[in-house]
């Protein structure tokens, strides 16, 4: 038998091949990763690879169904450049391989000899040896058969078939990635054959207007007539609303979606779902389910195409959730041997320490400080927030939009206390000294800031400000953000303790959220936020949590990933921790 | 170590066995099949078996946690019994394991050091790795768990927990066997505990009142404004209204069922579905599914528990329905290596030939005469119809129920044309001689029951009538009979030659249904409805498709036999087959 020589490029290997076999047999035979979605029988037409022969000629095949018959270059990089999406913020590739997929196939036509039910002929055309489907489906299925000559593209997921559409659509399949945080729900909206993210839209959680917080969420859910209904209706169609929106935005429509990924804390997870939250609120703290929930859309009234689904990622703990899993993915925690630590603050500060061999977890009650809220002059990082202050010979501070100063934001109360720590205003105990009190000689300097308001000592930032009234902050202030420091640095000191670790161990501080990504890594070390040994470990990675739904509405790989990673994390309850209170009495100091 | 003597009974088997092995590792390693249906953690309670101890002291212990600390008997008897059902008709001894079970399990209350989420908790108990359950499950799974202090019962189907009830429900578990026949309904109400048969209903197709056969009901289902609707609603309804009868009768409520098996032709399997039967009634005849399909009873609007499923058999071609893989299933036509021959007679003649090696099916359209149908004075085989008849020196005939006679159903009239052969009234052609060219001496005994009608002959089987009208058979009932029998003799000759055997190789002849349990066997062979040498191997096997219902219902290894078999089972389209025209006009002479 003749043999011939086989490059492939660009993974540049040359292999001996014997004539007439396949290249899908060739890629097989020598570890080339490549997909065959029909089985490899011709039909789907997604196997394209270039062929460049001996005289230079170039030639576009099926690699399922051509065969050797002489030296030839084969060039694969379409195929791959297709398939690699470069992840911004965590700086990740992935290969594009959706969950939920199109396939389209031309089936034969039933005769008298080739009498295949429909569904047989289907599934079989489909390359699947135990296909599975809906009711649903089998009742249309002979009217969309012969409606299109037996011509379709099928949606599928794994083995099992969701929907026929007639003729090619396999061009038409988007997903939308959902972040549902407390107060702000963002919808990525991704084209799924290239990886691409269309565009993204975003929104005030309207549960808002029934709490703040994930407590009082639950407590009207278990308080309120139809409280869990409300509230899981309010989000639901919220979420069609951005689904719209993002459509209308780049010219598609809602039904051109096929699925959705969702992340979220455990209470956004539960009401999403229409899961009662109460228990989650109460003491030992159990969600309803951690694992992961794939729904069918139209069981939750979300108005994608009929066919479509919805991944929920799995949760970890009671307040350790799906958007934990999410950035846990995006960050890629379960990789490599250096010790690493991840923090996502908001209300809650959820941490998680370790590496691929061993990851712990645990939920810190940072309470809202980080994010504005209970600090006088507290607003979120919008446009009139002080995002940054700087306190030296000068005093400088940056205004989100650069107008007048309406309040301040978590970055930039982080910087001032820092600032206040370092020319001695405030002492190691949090307290805000008097301007008589003050011995630093820059801190003299601010003298004139401080003013007694009610009987308390306040720090002045700006009188001349977008609202009349000064933006300041008080002694109340400083203790609100004691307790949210204490309570994660209390946390780090715990997981450490658990690993058996010290804090020079740790190779990197990956910090995910708005607050995260835009705080002073210098000013959270100062306040004892972070250990001062990591300043120059810290590492902003954006919105991971989002970034892990997109990733693994992107990726069938990685949603199973997120499923491992939640199985994986070793969840630690602060409160069954007896050291806890002595070691967050000892984490308030600054 | 030590080790003891067990004698394992009535298995009979005597073991030495190693100090403080559990019983249930004992069976393990010495082939005793027994169930552990909680993964042997002590929570379900259903491995119980007696213990004999060396003083003679019996005790009853669960296998799963029962150390072996000296000599003693084990008696698995108990158990065994209970799971062995006699299957009457076929006699067969099945072991009841049905595809939906019940387990009682007393779950851990969550601690702070015990915080896994109610279904991680719930499904660990039921020892699953992977379970699977749906969103409604774990909707009301948080209050169902703690409303019953954590012990509940568990509705399952292999990993897939689909409800859970508070308390222990386990022993009511019922389940209906569904026979849809396109004239007839049979409901067999099982209790899935013990296997019996608690009771059986029948009542009416209501389909027939659009269309007497499958035809005609594809006909309304095209042609009628929501005609499919009507008659998909109408079969619904209808097993609705026999489980209500059914449950009633025995002192249990429809949600007492958790599960339903349905056998039926490919027709009334479509129409049950609301699967469009269009196709079936259309050369080259394609089902739209023959697979098997398990689908939620809510989904089709059986109102029987909220949670439960149906199963319906699997079908093999659009006129070789999940009633004859029902049938092969009774019949055990996968088993053995003797060649075997099934026929279901109805209006179809299914046939199914073979061995555990090959199996052939055929389907032919015999049309509704052994039914009665498009006879004269045809009724099915109801009280008041002729069932039995001999034409010796002495004219006698049995009339069902005992009365006078309303009219003839299929046996008696294959009996009356086999006995008028065998007195030379009828003609191998299938001629009815008028009395005057009668030559057999013990015909003409019969010539004064012979009389002319609209210009043809007829012959009086009874003057003295339940209606006032005679009871007689026409020349046009012969010929009607002729064409039936003539369909399924051709049949069986074809599936033969495909087989590559003669008619002497088949060992044994299955008649299945009520007209090939009640005919008589030198009747069928008489007229060459069955080859006349297998006269002596003929069998009725009584209504053998409800019989594998109610097996599959009983054993889910039954259920996947049935699967197994419509797949093993190879369908010879009889259109396709070139000779057919010719071998069919042999088969019409008698």
């Amino acid at each position: 038998m003749n043999k011939y020589k086989v490059k492939i490029i660009p993974e540049n290997i040359e292999v001996q091949v014997e004539e007439n076999k396949t290249l899908m047999e060739v890629f097989a035979e020598n570890g080339i990763e490549f997909d065959f979605p029909c089985g490899g029988v011709g039909k789907c037409k997604k196997c394209k690879v270039k062929i460049i022969g001996k005289d230079g000629a170039e030639e576009e095949v099926l690699a399922c169904s051509t065969k050797v018959k002489g030296d030839l270059i084969v060039d694969t990089s379409k195929k791959e450049q297709k398939h690699l999406i470069l992840i911004e913020g965590v700086s990740r590739q992935i290969k594009a391989n959706p969950s939920i997929k199109k396939v389209y196939v031309e089936l034969p036509n039933p005769t008298l000899e080739d009498h295949r039910s429909d569904w047989t002929r289907l599934k079989e055309s489909l390359g699947y040896k135990d296909g599975r489907t809906s009711l649903g489906l089998l009742q249309e299925l002979p009217k969309k058969l012969r409606g299109s000559n037996f011509k379709i593209t099928a949606v599928v997921v794994g083995d099992e078939v969701l929907g026929v559409e007639s003729g090619d659509t396999s061009d038409k399949l988007l997903g939308m990635a959902v972040d549902i945080g407390t107060t702000t729900i963002v919808g990525y909206l991704m084209d799924l054959n290239t990886g691409q993210e269309l565009t993204h839209v975003s929104s005030l959680n309207p549960q808002t207007k029934y709490g703040a917080d994930v407590v009082t969420r639950i407590t009207f859910a278990s308080h309120e007539k139809d409280g869990l209904l409300k509230l899981h209706e309010e989000v639901i169609n919220e979420i069609n609303d951005l689904i719209v929106k993002a459509t209308k935005q780049v010219g598609y429509k809602p039904e051109d979606i096929y699925a959705l990924t969702i992340v979220g804390n455990t209470t956004m997870h539960h009401l999403f779902l229409k899961i009662h939250p109460e228990y989650v609120a109460k003491a030992p703290y159990v969600p309803v389910v951690k694992e992961p929930v794939i729904v069918d859309a139209k069981e939750l009234k979300i108005t994608i195409n009929e066919v479509g689904k919805v991944f929920v990622l799995p949760n970890i703990a009671g307040f350790v959730g799906a958007d934990t899993v999410g950035a846990a993915l995006a960050a890629e925690m379960d990789r490599g041997d250096k010790l690493r630590l991840l923090i996502d603050i908001g209300t809650n500060g959820e941490i998680v320490l370790g590496t691929a061999e061993r990851l712990l977890a645990c939920s810190t009650a940072a309470g809202p400080a980080f994010e504005g809220a209970r600090i006088t002059c507290g607003m979120r990082g919008a446009e009139g927030a002080i995002d940054h202050v700087y306190l030296g010979e000068e005093y400088k501070y940056t205004v989100i939009g650069g107008d007048l100063p309406r309040g301040i934001c978590g970055s930039g109360l982080l910087d001032v206390i820092a600032g206040l720590l370092e020319v001695g205003i405030i002492d190691r105990n949090g307290k805000l000294l008097p301007p008589d009190q003050i011995t630093n000689e820059l801190g003299k300097k601010y003298r004139d800031r401080i003013v007694q308001q009610d009987g308390s000592w306040s720090f002045v930032l700006e009188e001349n400000t977008a609202t009349g009234q000064p933006v300041y902050i008080t002694q109340k202030d400083i203790r609100e953000l004691q307790l949210a420091k204490g309570a994660i640095a209390a946390g780090i000191e715990i997981l450490l303790e658990a690993y058996g670790a010290k804090v020079e161990d740790i190779s990197e501080v990956l910090l995910a959220g708005a607050f995260g990504n835009y705080l002073t890594p210098r000013s959270a070390c100062k306040i004892g936020l972070i250990p001062p040994e990591l300043e120059s470990k810290i590492k902003g990675i954006g919105n991971a949590a989002g970034v892990g739904a997109k990733i693994a509405l992107l990726s069938a790989e990685e949603y199973q990933r997120a499923v491992e990673l939640s199985q994986q994390i070793q969840y630690i309850e602060l409160c069954a921790v007896k050291e806890f209170p002595e070691v967050f009495a000892k984490k308030l100091k600054f």
